[in-house]
């Protein structure tokens, strides 16, 4: 297995548009067998995925440690490192990822609505794959693994282009994929991976409108807004998570503190992590100095607003900047606002369509929140921290969408799919 | 009326990308008002807008017949100049759609899903606006009232980019949409029709990802590919119609016959009109003598394959060029296939993804048509004629998508939404 990863590597591809063209109508072919494959066909192939890649440990660590030593030779920080190497318990996570998604309903084939018109015809919904996905991402290389099992299981053939710092990695799982695909016979060309380090390879993949149907990026803000702005293919994305919560006028102050606390301080660096804080000025004076205290005392520095910083003295003065800031820190903005008008117009003028919060015992402002505000989750009484695919139910997530058109929020296997119409007549035609 | 009107056309707009942003960011402003809009307020706004264009018909005739001279004076052929004008009846028809529109079911704010989940939350979905709608199309003016129902009833502001040689009658109907907003109160900017001929402002709208969330266009192939090569928004499109028919071994004679004669004659120059013919090989010497006898009789042009020909002596020969064309016109491809497999990956590479019929009397094969063909409607035993947003019982279609994407099949109110993931909970943080 690791000499054909390195005969893939030693092979230099000279026309990259032409090899990415070659990479989309294989997608193409594969997607057509893939989409009509049985639900047990998908999970067999998944299994044998799992096994080949239990099978193939010490193959992939040999392959990530090659990859561990160019980034370690080339400076990368320890961070990019550690996002970048292969533990056992790593490759033992990714098995149980396997698992996991083969324990989830095939959502190919439901039938929805299925009802009779007046012209005597039945007509309703079918789900179905969308068909190409290009999943594009950084330096994890765990991803190859989760998104293979997603798209597979949704029955859409993918292209992968991992971070080209992980590509001795990612051509070792691209390995045990086939292997997977190979033992049931799915079509080799179902999974793939870009197998070249150039960057064209991206620029190529963003605009095969007749080979790939949705690009999915994953990976930091300039990844995903340069994939946004380059792309000619539909784009699922997942670009900030500036999230808020507003703590009402008479929202139970213990509650509020709880969620506040947790929404911010449970883990940081992730994107349903609470950003800002919006409090009502009548209840600014009982909830700010207690919410900041513990908030200080768990080493959070505060930036408010002018009233704010008036009623915590402790609190930095935060400038223009900070009300439209993803920290993924220990930092936190604080605004006093007049109620839940002003939350709201505040959420739609710096919010980023993330997960925003309300935190209130008031029945109408609740509905009216969780009516009004534009995010792709939008929570009564409940820590921002739940906005995930696995809190959600879903299973599994390939992403978080913060755009408006097909999906918001966390995309799970649904999300990867889309509905035909069916129509069973028995002999019916126009009049 | 028509004074604004004029002096609107007189007004040359200097910067057309300073135009259009300033038309975004209105767009966009006004979005989050009509998302809050309540179900009576947006019928009563159309019913606004009904009563305005009844009381203004001959205002708008007025300025329909400026556009009908110009047209003239121009060259513009008959058939566009029958687009483009706007009789009486035309004007009545407008009217009425308004009133279907206004008795659709609101999309809007609908909860699905709701569930709880292990933590305590309950997880659900809720249906909302996709933002603020961009509708690029051609000559016909009703679209501008059509399009702008459809967007304000599903809560959406809508950005209307009609065709130059109508600009005078959309300005015209602009002025009846406005006096339905004023009425009500909802925002002016909620419907804009882009008051200009320059065709940059079309290239700027493409372009506007921070103010337009999808672009719809209507109208020829050309436009549409123009749209989807040059937008950096997201696009739901409708290609081509290129639909098939396939009759499969023992399907019931009658029926196979009537389903062609009715999906290739019932109307030629509609996109779910059948364009091919696929005939299983076992079933041709019975039923294509008779029914090319009927298609001829009606005047369609036969283009058949080798054995096709060999059945029906009259049949033209088919190029290579026929598998893969939408003719809009009486003239029908003809080929003789091995059976189910061989008609679904001839759809494969030669269908347009619109809608494709199978006529068969055998289970698993209509069921194996159904999963299999990838295409926007797929119908066991009924005409292809019956895609359409009406027959489909959506009330209205703004479009039929063979996108993949978002949305497949007739556009209706549904299709101009998507659903956020509300969370209720009484205090749940993540542990």
């Amino acid at each position: 297995m690791a000499s054909v990863s390195r005969s893939v590597l030693k092979t230099e591809i000279d026309n990259i548009t032409e090899y990415m063209a070659q990479v989309g109508r294989q997608a193409r072919a594969a997607a057509g067998e893939l989409a009509a494959a049985s639900t047990q066909v998908k999970n067999q192939t998944l299994l044998g995925m799992a096994e080949a890649i239990s099978a193939s440990s010490d193959l992939i660590r040999q392959a990530n440690e090659l990859d561990m030593a160019a980034g370690r030779e080339s400076g990368l920080d320890d961070a990019l490192l550690d996002r970048l190497e292969l533990t056992d318990a790593r490759i033992e996570e990714m098995v149980d990822g396997l698992r996991q998604v083969i324990a989830l309903p095939d959502p190919i084939g439901e039938i929805s609505g299925l009802a009779y018109r007046p012209s005597g015809i039945q007509v309703g919904k079918m789900r179905v794959p969308l068909g190409v996905i290009g999943i594009i991402y950084e330096s994890r290389p765990n991803v190859t693994i989760d998104a293979a099992a997603l798209c597979l299981k949704s029955g859409n053939a993918v292209i992968l282009r991992g971070g080209s710092e992980s590509l001795n990695s990612n051509l070792a799982l691209a390995e045990c994929i086939a292997a997977g695909l190979q033992s049931t016979g799915l079509p080799a060309k179902a999974v793939q991976v870009v197998a070249t380090r150039d960057r064209a390879a991206v620029t190529e993949m963003l605009t095969m409108r007749e080979s790939v149907d949705v690009i999915i990026p994953r990976g930091g803000k300039s990844l995903v807004e340069r994939v946004a702005a380059e792309a000619r293919v539909p784009v699922i994305k997942h670009l900030e998570g500036n999230c808020h919560t507003f703590i009402d006028d008479g929202a139970d102050l213990e509650m509020a503190i709880a969620i506040a606390v947790n929404a911010k301080t449970h883990r940081y660096g992730v994107c349903n992590a609470m950003e800002s804080l919006l409090v009502a000025k009548g209840m600014a004076a009982e909830v700010l100095p207690p919410l900041a205290e513990q908030l200080l005392a768990l080493g959070v520095e505060l930036r408010g607003c002018k009233q704010s910083c008036e009623l915590v003295p402790s609190m930095l003065k935060a400038g223009v900047d900070d009300w439209g800031e993803e920290y993924l820190a220990p930092i936190l903005s604080v605004k006093i606002v007049d109620g839940v008008d002003q939350a709201i117009s505040h959420i739609a003028a710096y919010g980023s369509g993330h997960t925003d919060v309300i935190v209130t015992e008031h029945w109408a402002r609740a509905q009216q929140f969780l009516r009004e505000v534009d995010s792709s989750s939008v929570m009564v009484n409940a820590s921002s921290r739940f906005a995930d695919g696995f809190e959600y139910g879903l299973g599994a997530e390939i992403g978080i969408s913060t755009d408006r058109i097909h999906v918001r929020g966390p995309v799970g296997l649904e999300g990867l799919t889309s509905q035909k119409y069916i129509v069973l007549g028995d002999g019916q035609i126009r009049v």
